[in-house]
């Protein structure tokens, strides 16, 4: 689908080791255990904290953390805040993305009332539909433009990412239309594999594929089962 | 979040080579696209086709397919159908999987709605929420139960699969209430880390993850691009 998905391998910033995209998930899951444990007034986590957490274990919290820099004291750990503002930075949520979102259907109503995104410096400061029956009414305050007003949007708001959640035989013209606004990254939830050039990162959720992995998961755990008897 | 997503290697089968998360998931794409060649009346298909189709090495698709046994014809290339079949047979999705759903919100309506599903072989008998106000609707022709049947309809319709859409704070009651009730694999939206018995699959889909993936691979590339100034 994406670069991306195709080489789970990420580079780093010249020099640097590289990354592997499982590291770089984690990264995310770190940082949402560590903002609820701030919140609930722990200054200090352990490496076994954090790997409980995420069921992994704490050599390899070692592992991920020790691209952050320098920043464990043995014997003590880390400090909650430091650790939190070293994976914002290194994750580049470190400040706010403005987003659009085009294809304004059940999807698209439930990312927008789903307030993860906004508690996590993301910002929606656009829809997009092209049922004219649509366009000029509002969600949560947004308005609903045609498609022809995204470059005009993307432009004047500085929108870095799109998030696409129109159907599938729509997704490849809304994706070039996005590249050709000038748009960096496209999550697409269109379940069809879009092509965007090399400049721009994709990231796809296609959501049968992930009930098809889960499938797998379970028919792997029975035939094990099977296996062992 | 869950062992699977933690540790990117899933055991094949005793004695047989493991086999990487990211080659599983590619089974997944490739498929979709032999599904589509095939209406296409495309009956055989090469190696660099799918590695086109996909962004990848046609040496990469060679290896993922030795997984599934000796099926490419040397000159040839590999027979459609054959090849869908194999791909179906290992990835479990060779017979009809019976899913329930648990919190009908938007994004319930989202996934009901979206076609992809009854196609790959996923086929949702229960939906249910502990809203009263709900409970008794029907949509598209499933009706919502009240949580309290969570086993009575697991138990009767040999439901494998769960998919969970409530909100946060509800996730891992309702994920407790599935396991006691005997499924084998929960495909998580909430966006919350849920803790199940290691007999059970999981596959959570935070949707901010995937956003601040994103966000992460596009401040990656800027980085690249000043770094070669």
């Amino acid at each position: 689908m994406s670069k991306h998905d195709a080489t789970p391998e990420a580079n780093g910033a010249a020099g640097e080791p590289r990354l592997s995209r499982a590291s770089v998930q984690r990264f995310s899951l770190y940082l949402r255990h560590l903002e609820r444990w701030k919140k609930e007034g722990l200054e200090v986590v352990s490496s076994s904290q954090l790997g409980d957490a995420l069921g992994i274990n704490d050599a390899q919290v070692r592992k991920d953390l020790a691209y952050l820099g320098n920043l464990g004291q043995p014997g003590i750990g880390y400090y909650t805040q430091e650790l939190i503002s070293a994976l914002r930075y290194r994750l580049g949520v470190d400040h706010t993305w403005n987003a659009v979102l085009v294809g304004v259907g059940n999807l698209a109503r439930a990312l927008l009332r789903y307030g993860g995104f906004a508690q996590q410096g993301f910002r929606f400061v656009g829809l997009f539909d092209a049922d004219p029956q649509k366009v000029g009414q509002k969600i949560d305050g947004l308005q609903i433009h045609s498609p022809e007003k995204l470059a005009a949007v993307i432009a004047a708001e500085r929108v870095d990412l799109a998030v696409v959640a129109v159907p599938a035989a729509e997704a490849q013209q809304v994706a070039d239309a996005l590249v050709a606004a000038g748009i960096k990254g496209i999550l697409n939830f269109a379940p069809t594999l879009l092509r965007v050039p090399t400049h721009v990162s994709l990231i796809a959720v296609d959501l049968a594929v992930q009930l098809e992995q889960l499938a797998f998961l379970v028919h792997l755990a029975q035939q094990e089962s099977t296996d062992a008897r």
